[in-house]
C-alpha cells in the first residue's frame, strides 16, 4: 500500500500516470494525489471517478507558496502518515529555430524543469522521510542525454535538451545526498510520446508509456539510486534504434 | 596569428590564460581582449606591460547591454578583421552545506555559469565568423560530469555541478548547430586550481592549468567539436587517481 504525488497532472503523461495508478487496486496503492497547476475536465473527471484515492492538489511547481501550501494539504490529507512516492512530471519545452543562438527562453525552462523540481522534492522532504518507500523520480528524456546529442541534432529545443541536463544531474545530487537517509531517486526516459511536448508523430501512445513508466518507478529499489533509467516496451525492443524501450540505462 | 577574447580576466584562470597568451610571440596571438566586470590591479598591469596587444575590454557577461557594448569595442579594435578564439572563463561557485536541499542558488548559478556563456557566446558569433578560427572554449570542470558525481559526492557545491553539466550541454548544443559553419566548440576541464574558486588545498597551481588549457585550446580542431577534453600536465598522469590530467575526455 502506497501513496503516490505526481506533479503535471492536468493533462500528457502526468495524467495518464494518475489514471495507471487509480486503476491499480486499493493494496497496492492507497491514495494518489494529482498535483495540477490547472484543472483540467480530465483530472476533475479521474479525481470524481476515484473519490477518496485519487485527490485534486493545487500546485504551481514554480511558486514556493504554492507548494508550501500544496505540502500543507497533502499533509492534512494523510493523517500523520508519510508520503510514499513523489514523481515530478511537471516541465515544459519549447523551439528555437534557426540554430541555438536564437534561443530566448534557457533561464524560464531552467526554472520549469530544474527550479520547480528542486523546490518540490525539499519542500515535500518531511513527509517522503515519515514514508516506507521513500522514493523519488523524475522524468527525464533521453533527448537530456549529452553522449546521444548528435543522435537529436535535428530536435530544435536546446534549452529543453540543456535543461533535462541540468535535471539529470540535479537528480544524481539528491540520490547522493539523500542515499543515507534510505531514499531512491531516480530519472527516468518515458519514451517519445504523444503528448502537447512529444507531438503526434510520436512513438507512444501516453497509456503504453505511462504504464511502462510505472513499472520503472515501482520496480526500482536502493539498487537503482541515482541512475538514468529507460522503459520497457515489449515489441518496441528493436524499434527505432536508440535502445530506448528496452530498459537499461541511457548514457548522461 | 589568432584573437582572443578571454572572460572572467580579472582573476584565477582567465587572468592566467591573458598572461600565457601575452608571453607567446606577436606572430601566433595578434591581440587579446582581456574581458572582465572588475578591472583588477593585476589585470591592469597586464595590459600595461602588453599595451597594444593585451587589451581591456569592460563586460558583465550577465548583462545583454555590457555584452552588446564590449563586442562594439572589440569589433572597433579590430577594424573589420574577425575574432579567432573565444574563452568563457567567468562563473562562480558556491557551497550549499547540509545537503542539496539547502541549496537557494541554483537559478543565479545557472545564470552566471550557463546563461552567460549563451550571451557572450551569441553576441560574439557575427565576430568570430569573420575569423579565420572560428573556435570556441567553455571552461567546464570534471565535478560537472554526471558520471563522476559520486567520486565528488563530498564536494558540497551542487549549484556548481548541475550548472556546469548544463554547461556542458549548451556546448554541444553548439558545437552541433555551428558546426557546418566550421566552428570548434569544446568544453576543457582545467583540473582543480588554486584559484578563488578551488582553494588552497588544489592540486595545480595556476600557471601550470592555464599552460595546459592553453595547450588543448590551441590544439584542438574540427575533429574536436562538441567534445569535452581533460588537459594534459606532465608528472601528474597517474595523479590523483581521476586521469584528468592525462589528456583524453572525461565522460558526461
Amino acid at each position: 500500500m502506497a501513496s503516490y504525488l505526481i506533479s503535471g497532472s492536468s493533462r500528457g503523461l502526468g495524467l495518464a500516470l494518475v489514471a495507471e495508478l487509480a486503476a491499480k487496486p486499493a493494496s497496492d496503492v492507497s491514495k494518489i494525489f494529482a498535483a495540477v497547476r490547472t484543472e483540467t475536465n480530465e483530472v476533475k473527471q479521474l479525481a470524481a471517478d476515484h473519490r477518496g484515492r485519487v485527490e485534486l492538489i493545487s500546485m504551481d511547481a514554480t511558486s514556493e507558496d504554492s507548494i508550501r501550501a500544496a505540502v500543507g494539504k497533502v499533509e492534512q490529507s494523510l493523517g500523520g502518515q508519510g508520503l510514499d512516492v513523489l514523481v515530478n512530471v511537471a516541465g515544459m519545452s519549447s523551439v528555437a529555430l534557426g540554430g541555438i543562438e536564437h534561443m530566448d527562453d534557457l533561464m524560464s525552462l531552467f526554472n520549469v524543469n530544474v527550479m520547480s523540481a528542486h523546490q518540490v522534492i525539499r519542500a515535500y522532504l518531511p513527509v517522503l522521510r515519515k514514508g516506507n518507500m521513500k522514493k523519488i523520480a523524475n522524468i527525464s528524456t533521453t533527448v537530456g542525454s549529452i553522449t546521444m546529442a548528435p543522435t537529436f541534432r535535428e530536435i530544435p529545443t536546446p534549452a529543453y535538451k540543456i535543461s533535462k541536463a541540468a535535471l539529470n544531474m540535479l537528480t544524481v545530487q539528491y540520490a547522493l545526498s539523500l542515499e543515507d537517509q534510505g531514499f531512491t531517486t531516480i530519472a527516468v526516459s518515458p519514451g517519445w510520446i504523444k503528448t502537447p511536448i512529444g507531438g503526434e508523430n510520436a512513438d507512444l501512445d501516453v497509456g503504453t508509456a505511462s504504464k511502462a513508466t510505472l513499472d520503472v518507478i515501482i520496480q526500482s529499489g536502493p539498487e537503482s539510486n541515482g541512475k538514468f533509467l529507460n522503459i520497457h516496451v515489449p515489441g518496441w525492443e528493436n524499434s527505432p534504434g536508440l535502445n530506448q524501450y528496452e530498459g537499461g540505462q541511457p548514457a548522461w
